[in-house]
């Protein structure tokens, strides 16, 4: 294949003609077409659907703790759903809370608590003049979302292959105004990275300025592999056990979701952390509820046991993405591979592909998309204040369209790419 | 019956030595009751197992929007759940957002929001040198952890018959610190009181200095009749129209939660406000969740259209939860009247009974009963900070234990009230 690169002028008038009436095809068939969120499909979904009606009156009891799950009560959570939280995740279920249906409700009550109250008897940041934030780039829009909303203030450090640029982080914690960093270890959103042992460990051996500094650890895909197979299945090591060994136990909030396990609306959350952390956060939590929905743990727990638990779980589901995420790879490999027109990840998990335009297209190939009936997320979501300085990166989900819809997406999404940077070198745009 | 401040001190230590050997054989039995939260009891939670299983696969599309309650979406909830808790608090169902199971977790979370982003754009209640906080006492206990929680003053205001005393409220919402107020309007914790319409309308009219100031109404107990003639059950006025039609309609916040209508730990609560509130809410709850438990909604949609609704569930309850009440009333007046030594309320609804002991008795009282076994509200639970000026008010929570159990646990609270009364008078304490 000829990158657009090396094409002649007169070959590339060619190619954009022949672009736009491809796209003119697909304009006129009226497509609605959504690439834009990490749902799971509904395919996926029917996996959970158990969980819907598995509980009758001979379970009301929980069996280990004695608790009429229907009532009042258990702040923490039942004892069974912490422990395959715990297992999921790799951390000791004595260090977990569970809670609602959304690990995102969680991380926000964390900082809102740290806003209002500080952490562990620390100045309330809603007090302080500036409060930082380091925000790994690309990352997960909503993470950023909260940092937003409350006003903090958030730097870019940029990912590399395995992991953040740590050169920075240790750089940037030395201020004492940087109060957290968004981390998704493993199987990052949007770029599908893991964090290696060695970034693992220098987070967990960080010197922060701040006492009250803390490593958001949203483990949200730790189970979410794509291929069956353990060698190429990632494994990180435990972060709170880390940070402990480290000399840093309360540095660490880690986050984990059944999401997408079983119901992305209706799953079970939670957080884990050391027990100086889970003390100061159960005494802000007493004052918040009275106790989160044990009847849904309970469901969890059963549902687990009966369907093999929480890594067969995930090789069904695996069985659905991978498929979707081939046609993502493949059509990426038909249609650009050689014309030098952009570049995208190869996730062995999570539920995100990245692509990365030319310099100053992201925004234009969202558009082109989007009018040929393609939604994607929007250009510039997965960096702080939907700001991306190369207007580059654009995140594909490709979990919630069927297998036929996907790859129609995906032919408009390279088709648009094509046509940007044909466009964009002939100096058109 | 002899009033205990008329007896002679002989007949009073005749008393003493009575009830001294009366109360030995209760602490001989090594007894263990539980008055002390308004928990449903076992009975109660029966009432909802049909909630533990009534969705199937069939179910899964919320008929009115097409949305597959099993995946993320739908942050303001199902709108056939807004049109039950619409209808059972009296609002409109524009002005509900349906949240998780717990009606405390929002009101901590408008709380939360308010300090760390302030209400409507006013400034962030954290930023402020000092935030006040009307409470009429007795009072709920959680309602005021929340406020002390966020280090917010709290200020007493005596329940009067109909109400918090309104020329109170009227004279320190001038107070431009004043930004809110904990009121439960119907069948009160702990009195059982009910806000008169004059009261009602009062609130809807208050001229707060604040223009961020917010009633926070607790509706908790909007449809807890005790009897299900209608002349025994009271309505209150829609405090939302109130509020709109008295020219103020951003200043309240109305709250109302499923907990003692199917399952405490597992309900439906929400919150009902104008439309400019519901969208102040909604950006920041927007940063806060994807969206509450669509499943959980759907669930309770489909258990009140096969049982008849809310009123008919409450009647259900009732059943169960009145001849609980007779026996507090009961026992009361067998063993106090005309003795002097205590006033009681005989509420129509709601979850408790409150009684007034003689000035500075109620830790005695509370303290005797439980060295014979019984657990109560610790005493000053209902009061800001845990003080209760006259140290008089007990809260008695009927619900849980059986009535056998509840028939000897109000036999030694009237014995316990009994000792501490005659202490007092011959001064031995």
């Amino acid at each position: 294949m000829v990158s657009y690169d090396r094409m002649t002028k007169e070959e590339l008038l060619k190619e954009d003609e022949s672009l736009r009436e491809a796209y003119k095809d697909y304009q006129k068939r009226d497509l609605s077409l959504n690439m834009a969120r990490g749902k799971p499909s509904p395919a996926q979904l029917e996996l959970s659907n158990g969980l819907l009606s598995n509980l009758n009156t001979d379970d009301i009891i929980d069996k280990e703790s004695g608790l009429d799950v229907r009532n009042y009560g258990c702040l923490d959570g039942l004892r069974g759903m912490k422990r395959i939280l715990a297992k999921m995740a790799g951390c000791s279920e004595e260090n977990v809370i569970v809670c609602g249906n959304s690990s995102l409700n969680i991380m926000y009550d964390q900082v809102a608590r740290a806003m209002a109250s500080g952490i562990m008897g620390s100045t309330p940041w809603a007090k302080l003049d500036e409060v930082k934030w380091i925000c790994p780039v690309p990352g997960y829009d909503r993470h950023f979302s909260i940092t937003e909303h409350f006003g903090i203030k958030m730097i870019n450090v940029p990912m590399l292959d395995d992991g953040p640029d740590m050169d920075m982080v240790e750089e940037l914690v030395k201020d004492p105004a940087v109060k957290g960093i968004w981390c998704v270890p493993k199987y990052s959103n949007p770029e599908g990275k893991v964090y290696s042992e060695k970034v693992v460990m220098r987070f967990a051996g960080l010197k922060p300025a701040a006492a009250d500094f803390r490593i958001f650890w949203d483990n949200a895909y730790c189970v979410h592999y794509l291929y069956d197979d353990i060698e190429r299945q990632a494994e990180i090591p435990d972060i709170i056990s880390a940070c402990s060994m480290a000399g840093n136990p309360d540095m660490v909030f880690e986050f984990m979701s059944t999401s997408k396990i079983t119901f992305p609306g209706a799953g079970i959350a939670g957080i884990a952390a050391s027990p100086a952390n889970i003390k100061d956060i159960l005494s802000s939590m007493s004052a918040q509820t009275i106790g989160y929905d044990k009847i849904n743990q309970l469901r969890h727990i059963k549902f687990f046991e009966s369907t093999g638990g929480i890594r067969e779980q995930m090789k069904r589901h695996a069985k659905i993405l991978r498929p979707k995420f081939d046609i993502v790879k493949n059509t990426f490999e038909r249609e650009l591979l050689g014309r030098n027109c952009g570049s995208w990840t190869n996730p062995m998990g999570g539920y995100f592909v990245t692509f990365r335009t030319l310099p100053g297209l992201a925004k234009k190939v969202v558009s082109i998309a989007k009018e040929a009936g393609v939604t994607l997320t929007g250009a510039g979501a997965p960096f702080p204040y939907h700001l991306d300085p190369d207007d580059s990166v654009i995140r594909i989900a490709p979990s919630f369209p069927s297998e036929e819809e996907l790859q129609e997406a995906m032919n408009i999404f390279c088709l648009s790419v094509r046509m940007a940077t044909v466009e964009k070198i002939l100096g058109k745009d």
